[in-house]
C-alpha cells in the first residue's frame, strides 16, 4: 500500500481526499496534518466522518512525515506551498500541489497575480496535472501541479478544439458558475447562509487567478499564444462547477461532426463522458467525471462542461494524478 | 405623521422593520443608528434597499434622537438593551424593545437565563407585546417588550387551549424549526452555506431562553403555571418558524369542535387565519400572518403554528404594537 | 380607481400581479379568470393570499369582464393569447398582454419560432412595453406586449451600447441564469425538488424563443440588425435572472467612462440602477428593479443584469404600462 | 458473487441499490427490472450513472430472473410487493422487500392502513429487517422485510429505553422532518421546486402508515403495547430523516448515565453512533449511519436521531440484511 500524507487536511479538499483515499486498493492515508490550532479528531472537523473515519489531524513534524509518506498531498494555500515543497521534494517525497505555486510556468505571470515566486527550481521540473492532456509527463512526475477547478472544466471544455486548430485563440469566452464549496471552509459575509441562499453573483470580474492558468494550458495545447475571458459565478449549491464555454470557430461546423470529433478525442478517457445534451451539474456531484456537450449556435460554437469542484476539479484528480505517477489503474478508488 | 426611529438598525430585524415601515401610512422613519462601526448607507448594509431607500445609519446621538423621533424601535440585544432604554423613556420617547430584556417579569428567571437585570423599575412598567393576547395593555403602555419569535408562534398555537382550561399544563411540548435569519446575520461556522445547506439539526436542547418566556406567558393566559418543553431547530431557509405544539387535553375533543372553538378564538384577529391542514411554512414568509392548524391525534392534541421570524415574530409585530399604540388601524402598512 | 381584470390568473405570473395591484393606490382588481378546472378562491391556488386577499377565479364570460373591467392583464400563453385579445380590444378594453403573440413585429420570424399568426392586424398596433425604452409609444397604447423576462434583463444591459453605437452588433452574447419559477407551476420531472435542487444547467441552446425578441430590440436600438447569441441556464433558486453579457466594443473605453455612460442613460429611470460591482440576483428578489454593472474585460466589454423574472420581468413591468398608459405616477405601486 | 437482481428499479431506493451494490466485494448487480413504460439504460434514468454503469432497466421476465439472480431487492410499491413475492420465493429465491406488505405481523392492522393482505403465509415467515435489533433472525432469514425509513430513525432511538423498561410505552412522541426524495421520484405540485424550496410542512397527521410498524416493533421490543404519536413533516433537502422523540421516563435519570447506557447498547454496532450533541442532518447524508443523542430535559427524555432516508432508511440497510442473510461481513459495501 502507498503510504499517502495530506498536508493541510482541515480544508474541504482535505476532506474529500480522505473520502476518496479511504476506497482506495493501493494507496493508505498514514498521515494527516494541519495548522496547530486546527488540529483535532477528523470527526471533529467533518462531523460526516463521526464513527467511519479514525484519524487525527497534527501538527507537521517533518521526521513522522519522512517516515510516515511516500507522497504528499499538499493541500496548503499558494505562497505558503512552495515554503514547504522544496523541503518535502528534498526529503525524498513525491508531492502533489492543490495550489497553484506550481501551475504557472512564466513566473513574471505568477507574480502579477500572486506575488514573488521563491521556488523558481522546482517550478522548472512541476507537472501540470492535468490527466487527460498531461498523462505522459505525469507518469514520471515527481512535484505535479493538481490543476485549478475552473481550469479543469475549462480545459476540458476546449482542449479537442484548440488541438485541433478550429477555434480562433482569441475568441475564448469562459462563463461559469461553482458552487459555494469552491469558497472554502472559512465563514464569510458573502457565503452566510441568508446572504447567499437564493443568490447567484459573479466576482473576480478582470480578475480571477485562474484566468492565465488557462491562457497557458490553452496555448500549449493550440501551440499558439491564446487569451480567455474567463467570468466566474458562484451559485446557492454546495459543489460543482457548470461552464459556459463561446468561442468561434475557424470554418462551419455541423452539429454532428463536432460531436464526433469530441468524442473521439475522448474515446479512450475514462472519466470524460460527451452528452448530447447540456450537462446537469447534480449528475456530476460527488464523481470525477466530467460531462461535455459541444453545441453550435449560430457561427459560434458553445460547449458545455459539468465537474465536482472538489473532486475532478480537486481531490478526485489528485488521486487520479496518483494513480498515473505510481503505474495503478487509472481509475482506482474513483469509479 | 409618526416620527420612528430604528436604534441597532444594521441586522436583519432593523432591514424588516425598514421594509414595513416605508410603506406605512402613519409613520415615517427619521433615524436609523448603530455602531459607530456598521454605520452607512442602508443600501450597503443590506444591497436590497440599492436605488430604493436613501437612509443613512448613524452612530447613535441622543440630542438628534430627541429631536428626531417620537417613538423608538430599540433593535439591541438583551443587556445592552436595558443600559439604553432607560434613558430613552426619561426622554419622554415611548419604546418598542425587541430584546429579552423586558419579557421576563421575574427578574429571578431573567437572571438565571441571562444575566443581572439592571432596569427592574422601567421592566415592572413594561407590556409584553404579543397583540392577539395583550391588545388593551399596549394601548397604554411607554414601553413595549416585543415578543420572541419562537414565543409568539407557540403562544398562539395554545392560547385557546390556556384560556379556555382544556389541557395539562404540564404537558405542552414545542417542537419548533427555524430559518437561518433567526441566527442573526453574523457569518459563523454552523451558518456557512456548505455547512447549513441541506441539513437540519436541533440546539439549545434544555436552555434554550425563549422557554421561560413560554412559560410565563402560558401561565398568565392559563392563570395557572404552565411548563413548556422547547425544543428548537434550525433548517435550509431564510425565514420562518414551523411550530408543531404536542400536548394532553384534559377531556375528549372532536376534531370540529376544536377547529370551531380555534375559529371562534381568533374571529376577529386580523392576522392569525386557522386553518382545516397543516400550514405551508412558505404560505406566511414575508407576512404579519400566523396560521394555525389545530388536530387532534390519537388522546392527544397537536398544534401546527406558521410565522415569519421576522416579521409576525419581530418587525411585523412591532409594528402592529406600535399601530395599537398610537390608535392607528391595527393592520396599517402589514396588509 | 382603474378596474383591473386579470386573464389567466391561476399562474405565476398573476399570482404576482394580484400582489402588486392590491397595493395600488389608483388601480383595483375587479375580475380574475382561468380555466374552469383552474378555478377556485385565490387562496387555494396560492397558499400566501390566505386571509390576507378574498377574491375568486373565475371562468371567463365576457359579459362580466365588459362590465367589470376597463385594462386587461392577459396572462395566458402565446398562441392562446392571440385568440383573446382580439376581442377584447374590439370591446373597447386595453390590453396588456404577457404573451409573446404580440412582441415579435416580423410574422413571418414570429411563425418560426412559434406558429401561424392569426392576428396580424393587432400586431401591427401593439406596442413593445419595455418601459425604460419605448415609454412615449407605450402612453397611448391600447395594446401593449409585455416583454419577456430573458429580452427584459439582456435589453436593458446594452441598450446604452447600442443607442450609442458603440459595440459590433454581431458580437452579442446573452448567457443567462433564471429561477425555476421561470419555468411555471406545473410539475415536471426537471424541476421535481430532487432534481432540481443543488442542480443548474442549460437549456434551449440554439432555439430559445427570446432570440428573435432581443434582436428585433436590439436592432431597434441600434438602428440596424443585430445579432445575439442568447444561452439560457435554470439555477436552484425561485425568483430572479442574472445575465452575464459579452460584446466586442468598436473602440477602446475605460472603465469610468463606460459607467459614467450608463449613469447617464439611466439617469432618470426610477427602477434602473447602475452598480460599481456585479449585481447579487437576491436584491432584486421582489423588487421592479434593474441592477446592472458594466465592466471593461481585456477588449471586450462584460454587462452583468439582475432581475426579478416575475416582476421586472412579467407582472411589476406590466404594472410599469399601466402606469404610463393611464398617466399614473410611473411608480405607483411599485416602490 | 452473490448475483442480485432489482425488481423496480427505477426509483430513488433502486438507484441508491445500484450504487451501494456496485461497490460491494462479494455481490454483483445481474439484472435490473421496471415498468415497461419506465425501461431504459440506468443513465437515462439516473443521469450520476452516465459513462459509470453500464446497466440496462428491463421488463420483468421470470424465467431470465431465475437464471441470473439469487436475491432480489424487490422495489415495489405495497400491495404489487405482494403480488409478485410469493412467485419470487417459490422460485426458489431469497428476497429483500422494500415495500410494507410484510412488516405488519397483524393483518387486521396492515388492512386497517393498507388493503386486504394477499398472502398471509410468506407475512407469517417475513422477518421485520432492523438489522440492530432482528439480526439473529435475519440471518435464517428468505424472506426480509427491509423497514420503513421512518421506522428505522424512530425505534434506534428509543430501543435502549424499551429495552431497559425506562419509559411509559404510551408516551411517545417521534416528530420527523424528512427530505423530499422520501416523498418518490414522481413530480407533484407539493414538490415542485417553486413550492417546495424555502418550505417546510406536517402531513399525514394521525394518519401516516409508518405509525402502526412503529408501534408492532416498540411493543416487540418492550415486551408490552406501545403506542407511538408519529408527525411527519418534509423539509427543504434532498435527503435524510431527522426525528426528535419525546418520551416519559418511569424514573429519574442523569445526563450522563443516560448517555453511558445508549452507548453500551450500540457498543458493538458499526454504523450506530451515540453523540454528545443533536446531530447534524447533513452528516448522515449517503451513509448507512445513524447518530443518535439522547438528552433529558425537564422530566422528559428527548432523543435526536439522524439517518439517511435512502440508505440506512432503505437500500443501505437493505445491503447491511443481505450482508447478514448471507454471512458476509455486516458493513461489506457499506463502509
Amino acid at each position: 500500500m502507498l503510504k499517502v500524507a495530506i498536508i493541510g487536511a482541515s480544508g474541504y479538499t482535505g476532506a474529500d481526499a480522505v473520502e476518496i483515499l479511504l476506497k482506495h486498493p493501493h494507496a493508505e492515508i498514514t498521515y494527516l496534518t494541519a495548522l496547530p490550532e486546527e488540529c483535532c479528531h477528523i470527526a471533529q472537523a467533518f462531523g460526516q466522518f463521526t464513527g467511519r473515519v479514525n484519524l487525527d489531524i497534527e501538527p507537521l513534524d517533518f521526521d513522522k512525515l519522512s517516515e510516515k509518506a511516500e507522497l504528499v498531498f499538499c493541500c496548503l494555500p499558494h505562497k505558503v506551498s512552495m515554503e514547504f515543497v522544496p523541503k518535502l521534494l528534498e526529503m525524498g517525497l513525491k508531492v502533489i500541489d492543490f495550489s497553484a505555486d506550481y501551475r504557472l510556468k512564466n513566473v513574471e505571470v505568477y507574480q502579477k497575480y500572486y506575488q514573488t515566486h521563491t521556488d523558481p527550481h522546482n517550478l522548472a521540473h512541476a507537472v501540470y496535472g492535468l490527466c487527460e492532456l498531461y498523462r505522459d509527463k505525469i507518469k514520471n512526475a515527481r512535484l505535479t501541479a493538481n490543476p485549478g477547478c475552473f481550469p479543469t472544466g475549462a480545459i476540458l471544455g476546449i482542449a479537442p478544439l484548440l488541438r485541433n486548430g478550429l477555434i480562433h485563440t482569441d475568441s475564448i469566452v469562459v462563463n461559469a458558475v461553482t458552487g459555494v464549496s469552491g469558497g472554502g471552509k472559512n465563514p464569510s459575509k458573502n457565503f452566510h447562509f441568508p446572504n447567499m441562499n437564493e443568490n447567484i453573483y459573479a466576482y473576480g470580474t478582470g480578475t480571477h487567478r485562474h484566468t492565465p492558468e488557462m491562457e497557458q494550458i490553452a496555448g500549449e495545447i493550440a501551440g499558439k499564444p491564446a487569451t480567455v475571458l474567463f467570468q466566474p459565478h458562484v451559485g446557492p449549491f454546495d459543489r460543482g462547477i457548470l461552464s459556459t464555454i463561446y468561442c468561434t470557430p475557424k470554418g462551419k461546423y455541423e452539429k454532428h461532426a463536432l460531436l464526433d470529433m469530441y468524442r473521439k478525442f475522448y474515446n479512450s478517457e475514462p472519466f470524460v463522458q460527451v452528452l448530447e445534451q447540456p450537462p446537469h451539474l447534480k449528475n456530476v456531484a460527488r464523481t470525477n467525471y466530467c460531462h461535455i456537450y459541444p453545441a453550435i449556435v449560430k457561427d459560434r460554437i458553445v460547449i458545455f462542461t459539468a465537474i465536482d469542484n472538489l473532486v475532478k476539479g480537486a481531490s478526485g484528480q489528485a488521486v487520479q494524478n496518483m494513480n498515473i505517477m505510481y503505474g495503478f489503474e487509472e481509475t482506482a478508488g474513483l469509479k
